[in-house]
């Protein structure tokens, strides 16, 4: 009998009306024929009350009592999941993180899966019932409760999936997948029906929020095959696999936005070894979270670099850089809001040549000036002025053929 | 270093700010010398809330997902102490019943204490943290999550003051301890500085629902002393404890009065073998809960049954009953409410004689009509008229000596 692990995220199972939604969708998924596993996040609203309440008696709650109080909510969400599916007739057991055999290592409120024991799932399965499981949490060796981090029921289920070697891993959310770029920037996007882990990737960390890095990192480091679709219909999602061969047919998979961006320059860094190591030592110690880095080619003994990141980091900066600049004998600081980044991805762009020259062209077409660039092996990402970033989406977009029929 | 163990109920944690004089309690409790381990119930109002969620997607939830769901409850609150105390400087752990080592059996929303592994809470203890154990739960040892029913915090603190043999065992509550009478009724009531377990039994029974039966008669079977406390004050409470010589001295502990009675009477019962047994499983079957039974003498070949419940079980009875007395040829049925039941207890009423000469002269004195008589070793109680039962109560407390100088 096929095995398919379902997630559904805290929207899905937002209120109890919409928990009785999942709960016909699980019990149809298992009368068409299959066994199922389901894991849910805790119902939407649930995490904020929780941590509103932590602040209420301490203003810095250790990550373990966080970890214990956080965990409650998944609990809540499946035993109302299981309820539900027993109230229509069906079978269901759930399970806490604990339970279902998720071991982690002892990093509360960011644990990372070291092991998965699913004996208690199998065992529940065998006996007919679907198997309701929370996510976002697990338990330590020593039988501490942690969480996962931002993302977490993805990756609980991507894990469960590869432990119990699932047929099927679907991760139930409220889009209908992943589209060729954000359908509120360019009206004309479509849904993608295959894209590869490495695209995805690089979708993901260009702005298009569908699912956190890690727990595409974790599918693609297991060889778990998952889709991405909508719990408030039936429609087909986005399939995320390994990359094949048919895939590189298209140069470019989809084109993403990210507003919001502030660009930093430090003029006239002396050309030494060193000195964008202190830089960049500097921001990181100062917990600022870089995004793209582009440095000129130097001339006359010193150098530019650029870098950009999103708004509220530039706030944590303050005088840092004025100070290291000095210390360095850098010339000056300037610093840029009012930008924005577009991303273009595809692993077809490793056989495809000329996607670069194709999107500078269309950008120009539309009078956009380009402040930076910065190329991966399956990306190519420009930096613009923020006023821009949807003429530039939807000129980049039809030049790669990407538009709807 | 001696080792005390606290439970606090519902009320006693039920906002943040009460959570935090928990907190201040535990560590005063920490630094007076002692360890320490705390029981907490769920916030006052939280486990109402989880029912009503549980009934919106599910008229009928099994009782193992409403064990699943309800000890969420416990696991807020002791996450959230354990946050206060961290938060005043010092060093608190939670752990849930499952982790705390209780181990019950699988009868859902009411399991019964099997056994307590206290590995993690003396290892936690060891390490100079206040351990904060979640109250009315365990786990099967199949890893199953199961709670212990009404009361079932009192029963946890019990079972770990007598696992971890703690020197002392503190139930903190709503009330300043076990009173000589209802104060709301008798305002002369005292506190009692000692009582035995029967004797809190019988009270208990009677209606002063200070704790539950059960938790008392786990106490006495273990042989655990623990004191009834206020949680709002510092005033000491009431110790429950073996009986000792001295208690013999006071023939009477306390008077306690219980509203809302019912009663009724089955006439001429033929009076055979059987005939009273088939009337009580026919109530038992009904669910009905009986309280005071009183079988008169028998004359002329028949009898005279009558027995008291809450006024509430009497709609349960319906027509029952007239079934009943047709298929064995009693008389006829008459059902009566507006009826109370006042109670004498004291261990010392086995060595003073007079005890219910004294009581029937009270009431006498004040006119009251005595409608049923019930005696068991360390109790006797009487039926009478509801409307009568405060001035019943302030007679018999004057009459045995128990107002306040």
């Amino acid at each position: 009998m096929p095995l398919i692990v379902q997630k559904y995220g805290g929207t899905s199972v937002g209120n109890p009306e919409r928990i009785t939604n999942v709960a016909k969708r699980l019990l149809e998924t298992q009368r068409a024929g299959n066994s199922v596993i389901a894991v849910v996040s805790a119902m939407s609203g649930v995490t904020d009350a929780l941590i509103k309440l932590a602040r209420e008696v301490s203003s810095k709650p250790t990550e373990r009592e966080m970890d214990v109080l956080l965990s409650t909510g998944e609990q809540t969400a499946m035993a109302l999941t299981a309820m539900a599916i027993q109230s229509m007739g069906g079978k269901a057991v759930s399970l806490t993180g604990a339970q279902a055999g998720i071991v982690t290592n002892g990093v509360h409120t960011k644990a990372k899966i070291s092991n998965v024991t699913p004996d208690q799932i199998k065992k529940h399965l065998g006996e007919g019932a679907i198997v309701i499981v929370a996510g976002f949490q697990g338990e330590t060796s020593e039988g501490d409760i942690t969480t996962l981090g931002r993302g977490g029921s993805d990756l609980t289920a991507i894990a469960l999936a590869s432990a119990v070697d699932a047929d099927a891993c679907q991760i139930f959310t409220d889009v209908d997948g992943v589209y060729t770029c954000d359908p509120r920037v360019v009206p004309t996007a479509r849904k993608i029906d295959t894209i590869s882990y490495d695209e995805m990737l690089e979708m993901a960390s260009s702005g298009s929020k569908v699912m956190q890095s890690r727990s595409v990192e974790f599918a693609k480091k297991f060889g778990v095959t998952f889709e991405v679709r909508s719990s408030f219909n039936n429609n087909p999602g986005t399939i995320v696999k390994e990359e094949s061969a048919g895939m590189e047919q298209v140069a470019v998979r989809g084109v993403s936005v990210e507003r919001n961006q502030a660009k930093v320059t430090v003029a006239q860094v002396p050309d030494k070894p060193g000195c964008a190591a202190r830089l960049f030592t500097a921001l990181a110690d100062a917990h600022v979270m870089i995004d793209v880095i582009v440095q000129n080619v130097s001339a006359s003994g010193t150098t530019d670099i650029s870098f950009t990141m999103n708004r509220d980091e530039l706030e944590k900066i303050g005088d840092l850089l004025d100070r290291v600049a000095k210390e360095i004998g850098a010339g000056g600081v300037s610093k840029q809001d009012g930008i924005a980044k577009l991303s273009v991805v595809g692993i077809g762009m490793r056989t495809h040549s000329g996607v670069a020259a194709k999107l500078f062209e269309a950008l120009a077409k539309g009078g956009i000036n380009i402040q930076m660039i910065s190329t991966s092996e399956i990306k190519i990402a420009v930096i613009i002025e923020e006023e821009k970033i949807a003429e530039a989406a939807k000129l980049t977009h039809t030049a790669f053929g990407l538009d709807a029929a």
